[in-house]
């Protein structure tokens, strides 16, 4: 596949699934190995830290999921910086919050895909920094996709409103702030807010990367729909993690196995059992689907559906 | 004066310079009173922390100066919603920083404004989240001043471009990490060092404030004067910050005093001296003020400028 470099081949060559991701992978790390550099002595420290959680691997799921979701919307490939900067601005809050999620008065985890955590390499200040800055530097590169492009500018700010709103205090914070309730909750939480926690804290995200996906296309009637999809993968995406850490193992996953288990946390998976959590996984992934039934070429995102079933790390 | 709980006066009155502050102030205030509600049990623990911060007093100083050069730029007083997120914006931003640099890796502080910190209210994590919380409905707010007024898209992402690039990693998070850097220098750092530090950690924040009033205004052409007055007016703003923690007294700050000499930190009072210190905080107001000779209607930034050396809290 010599299509790779190009960020936006003229002939349109048919795909596969695998091709197509490896493309998507591959320009999102070409996109990350060049960004955020400061060359300030005094200050590249914290930059620094900001490319080490960037760059430590992962599966780049949203930003994949907003590429895809472009294409879907538009009709054709496109690794354009405009459009990687809409998708890569989901992957920096995505990364803010697994290094803040990370940090000792959090979930005080060590280690993240098998790597030192941002706080154990940098101190647990410049970590905190890191995530303020690499969610500062999201609304950055969200809103350069306008400079000098004043007729983006509608678009842009829709994106930006729709991020900082699944990021927020009624989303992914909201989510986090949830998690933190049920470890001091004295009863344990109902089904329906364990699904709740996991709507806001993993779903919300999953949602703005799709949706903004279809927002750079302008096909601003796509964006339900493709949201619909991100929180129904999503709550098969967090169900699913509840039972890797279960039957997983340390090697796979990259963190201590049981984890979970140990901080005493409470997981879909303990409120219904393994059959009922295997069970609901599956119906949520059937339910995205679903939600993205009437898209033309949807045949990468029903595989990635089924990947998530199977994902090994 | 009756004025005040009008939004945009049809009459011009010529307020006083105090009236004029109090008038931005009350407006300030009403905003922030309703703001930020989260009616749902699970998570308003967090809106509660947010709140909480918002609401815990402060100068307001940055608002205030959004909300002046807005009227310097448009020509009249405007404190409708439109004008006033643009404004808050900037304070979200300055809220958050506090509650993150007040958290134990950090400052570690237990007094804020004679209030306890957040996270000796709230507890570590939830104080975390309510900053994070923050700095993301900072880009919501702006975001949505163009919400249904597409029209107003370029100077919405001006403004998220402008602030996002003062707050980030080339700025105010950048002048953290150069602050942090000083703790474990082994040679005391440079004037000049230091003067780059309060640049990036207390000027950039407010040179934001100026530019982005001028950009609600929609006019660009004045944003780098603004600019540069918000810049000179920080770095008098922090000297005089120094000299008030050595000469001021615990009551009148609201934390305790001396506590920067405690903590061993590098001042630019301590590598000049307070004659030097004193002589350049009058020195930097002085090129403030020279930053916007130019401008009509400048007396209350001129006042305010004044206040500046005369602070008392």
């Amino acid at each position: 596949m010599t299509i790779i470099n190009n960020t936006k081949p003229k002939e349109e060559v048919k795909l596969t699934n695998e091709e197509l991701m490896h493309w998507y992978i591959e320009h999102i790390e070409l996109f990350l190995s060049d960004y955020i550099k400061d060359d300030d002595k005094d200050t590249k420290r914290l930059s620094e830290a900001m490319r080490y959680s960037l760059l430590a691997g992962g599966k780049r799921i949203r930003p994949v999921l907003a590429l895809d979701f472009y294409k879907i919307a538009s009709g054709g490939l496109d690794c354009s910086h405009r459009v990687m900067s809409y998708a890569m601005a989901v992957e920096l809050i995505h990364t803010y919050s697994l290094i803040h999620d990370d940090l000792p008065c959090m979930d005080d985890d060590d280690l993240r895909r098998g790597l030192p955590t941002n706080h154990t390499v940098f101190g647990e200040a410049t970590a905190l920094l890191a995530g303020d800055a690499l969610l500062t530097e999201a609304f950055t590169l969200l809103a350069d996709t306008a400079t000098g492009r004043p007729h983006e500018s509608e678009a842009t700010v829709k994106a930006i409103t729709y991020l900082s709103k699944c990021a927020g205090y009624r989303g992914m914070c909201g989510g986090q702030e949830l998690d933190l309730k049920f470890e001091t909750a004295v009863e344990p939480p109902s089904e329906e807010t364990i699904l709740k926690m996991y709507g806001k804290k993993t779903s919300d995200l999953l949602s703005a990367a799709c949706a903004i996906g279809c927002i750079a296309a302008k096909r601003y009637d796509l964006v339900d729909e493709a949201a619909a999809f991100g929180k129904n993968l999503g709550l098969a995406f967090q169900i699913t993690d509840d039972i890797l850490d279960v039957v997983g193992d340390e090697q796979k996953l990259g963190k201590p196995i049981g984890s979970d288990e140990e901080n005493d946390k409470y997981t879909y998976l303990k409120a219904v059992g393994i059959e009922k959590a295997k069970e609901m996984a599956a119906f949520y992934l059937e339910e995205a689907k679903r939600s993205i039934a009437r898209f033309n070429n949807n045949e990468f995102l029903y595989w990635l559906c089924d990947k998530i079933l199977e994902r090994d790390h």
